[in-house]
């Protein structure tokens, strides 16, 4: 089957469409959750997410943290359903993410939460879902259907609905210009889907790897790991530098395959250290960045086109991660739009 | 080098004696601090720590979720550190919780939560550290000196410590009773290693694997692979079997080999159907548990001789897990003390 064809190709090509119909169609529910935040003095979100979705929630640990000075906690979902011993939400906003809208223990998190009083508000590509209803607040990701099992429209919507917010908290027109100018950026790293195609091959036998980002691109790390495990069924283990520093640095050896996430800004410099101290070791370095001489500590570099702001750094950079889990999927001859023994909705208690 | 005589080895087989330890020793510092938390109504509690310390506070999410419904958030040192936009901590807990108390990243969110005027806690080996002079209250994890780089002994102190702290808030006789109890069931699971280093030698030539637990040994999950990847070089990676459902559960083929921690509670039901999942797609299972079905289903049981209250569960499951590690480290003739390329102490920030 060409890759062309594919829904996965499709899809990946369409996400400038749908950031740009995002903003243009969101923004009020968006503003309608920013003011419940204020009137209600709320300075803690808790998320209920899985899989890609708690991906996005991790990039709004950050985004919201940073520029919003607000606390932000992913919920331990099991406490709600197996153990049935919810904690105490106080006065936080609890905040529920899920393309499909329908997985039981996310809804029971939301639930849990509307019970105790709590603000509740939902980003879903489905509003009229099971999680949906639980929100005083939906936003919906205007995605369109995605029919490739693994998400990859819905998951830069949630970080631009995310990072929507996050503008819309601090009222910032540089924010919001920047925002303005989103879609173009994700557009112009299509482009790289050509050197993308050509360097995947070169992974053929590759049985494991590890993605590094720290900070804002802590998110794209575990969202492009989680499409290698998906897509090509390498295992791919997420990390922060600090955290791999923390121990699993011992894994690294001669030509052990490295993913490095570094875009310009603040964390750039800790991310040109990690990968001189990968390179003492020999690692095989695959960086994605706009900084050339990031790329050049790179084995195989992966240029971003287009810079943009740190903060909305991971709605661009996970396009060649995207692309490169495709590609190399492709290059095993494996289903790019049905992996094997996963379905697109998955419910879990 | 014979196993017996490396520091590793002596220092899993101290654990029974350091958890009597701690328990003799560290009731007045958990006292005044679970006084403290009441006296401040604080229901939230934000916790810092890095490596082997981060899933003690894994274990801290369920153990004071379920058992005292408190919300507990992972902070991310980044927002401390590099980016220098710490987020608004409220009427929280700020937790540090560290072997050496040096790691200037976690020092820093300890010292942005004093300035906030939160209260503070440290959780370390290491009183008199740059960590420890920030914590209003201070518990000494009294392991004693802990050569191997690989963290054992502090581990399972750091949880019974946060165990013990539960127990201290519910003030809850039975649970008190149990953590008494607890050293001698530590104490039971070092009988395993002699069957563990029988069965280690089958994965000499291992490339990589999965952790599954879920609720409290969420945090076991997380501790056994990190132990893995320490000391075996082994790429392992930890999940919880509802966020594997969400997409990796795609890496799983015939002979893909799977750790799955299933000691008998709650959390068993849920276990023992992943446990049907995996099987049904030939993986290998390997099964840790007390629970004599959970065990049939594995292709390689180790049985824990003596069965805890599922709250205590992680502080025994992960004896054998250490030994796993340890053994199959051995088996292929690594320094178990000083794995390649990483020190006992990790600074970042």
């Amino acid at each position: 089957m060409k890759l062309e064809t594919t829904h996965l190709y499709k899809e990946i090509h369409e996400q400038p469409a749908v950031l740009r119909r995002f903003l243009n169609e969101q923004k009020e529910p968006v503003q309608a959750l920013a003011q419940a935040i204020r009137r209600q003095n709320i300075n803690h979100i808790i998320i209920a997410a899985r899989g890609t979705s708690d991906n996005a929630g991790r990039y709004a640990q950050y985004v919201l943290g940073a520029q919003n000075r607000l606390m932000v906690t992913l919920a331990t979902p099991s406490l709600f359903t197996i153990y049935q011993r919810p904690p105490q939400m106080g006065n936080a906003l609890v905040l529920g993410i899920s393309q499909s809208g329908k997985s039981p223990d996310i809804v029971a998190v939301l639930a849990e939460a509307k019970k105790q009083g709590a603000l509740t508000a939902v980003l879903t590509n489905i509003p009229d879902s099971d999680l949906g209803r639980q929100g005083d607040v939906v936003v919906d990701l205007c995605a369109g259907e995605e029919t490739a099992v693994a998400a990859t429209k819905t998951y830069t919507s949630e970080l631009t609905a995310v990072a929507l917010l996050s503008a819309t908290l601090a009222n910032d027109a540089a924010m919001f210009a920047a925002l303005e100018k989103l879609p173009d950026a994700v557009k112009s790293t299509l482009a790289m889907q050509e050197n993308i195609s050509q360097i995947a091959p070169r992974y053929r036998y590759m049985e494991r790897t590890v993605v590094i980002g720290r900070g804002y691109n802590y998110a794209t790390a575990f969202e492009l790991a989680l499409k290698m495990k998906e897509l090509t069924y390498t295992i791919a283990e997420p990390y922060s530098s600090a955290d791999f520093r923390h121990g699993p640095l011992a894994l690294i050896d001669q030509g052990f395959p490295v993913i490095v996430i570094a875009p310009s800004g603040q964390m750039l410099p800790e991310m040109k250290d990690f990968m001189h101290t990968l390179r003492q070791r020999q690692a095989e370095l695959i960086a994605i960045s706009d900084d050339n001489d990031a790329l050049a500590l790179a084995r195989i570099p992966l240029a971003l086109p287009a810079s943009v702001p740190e903060w909305l750094s991971p709605i661009a950079a996970i396009v060649p991660g995207q692309m490169l889990a495709m590609n190399l999927a492709h290059a095993r001859d494996f289903d790019v739009d049905a992996p094997r023994g996963i379905q697109k909705v998955t419910e879990t208690r």
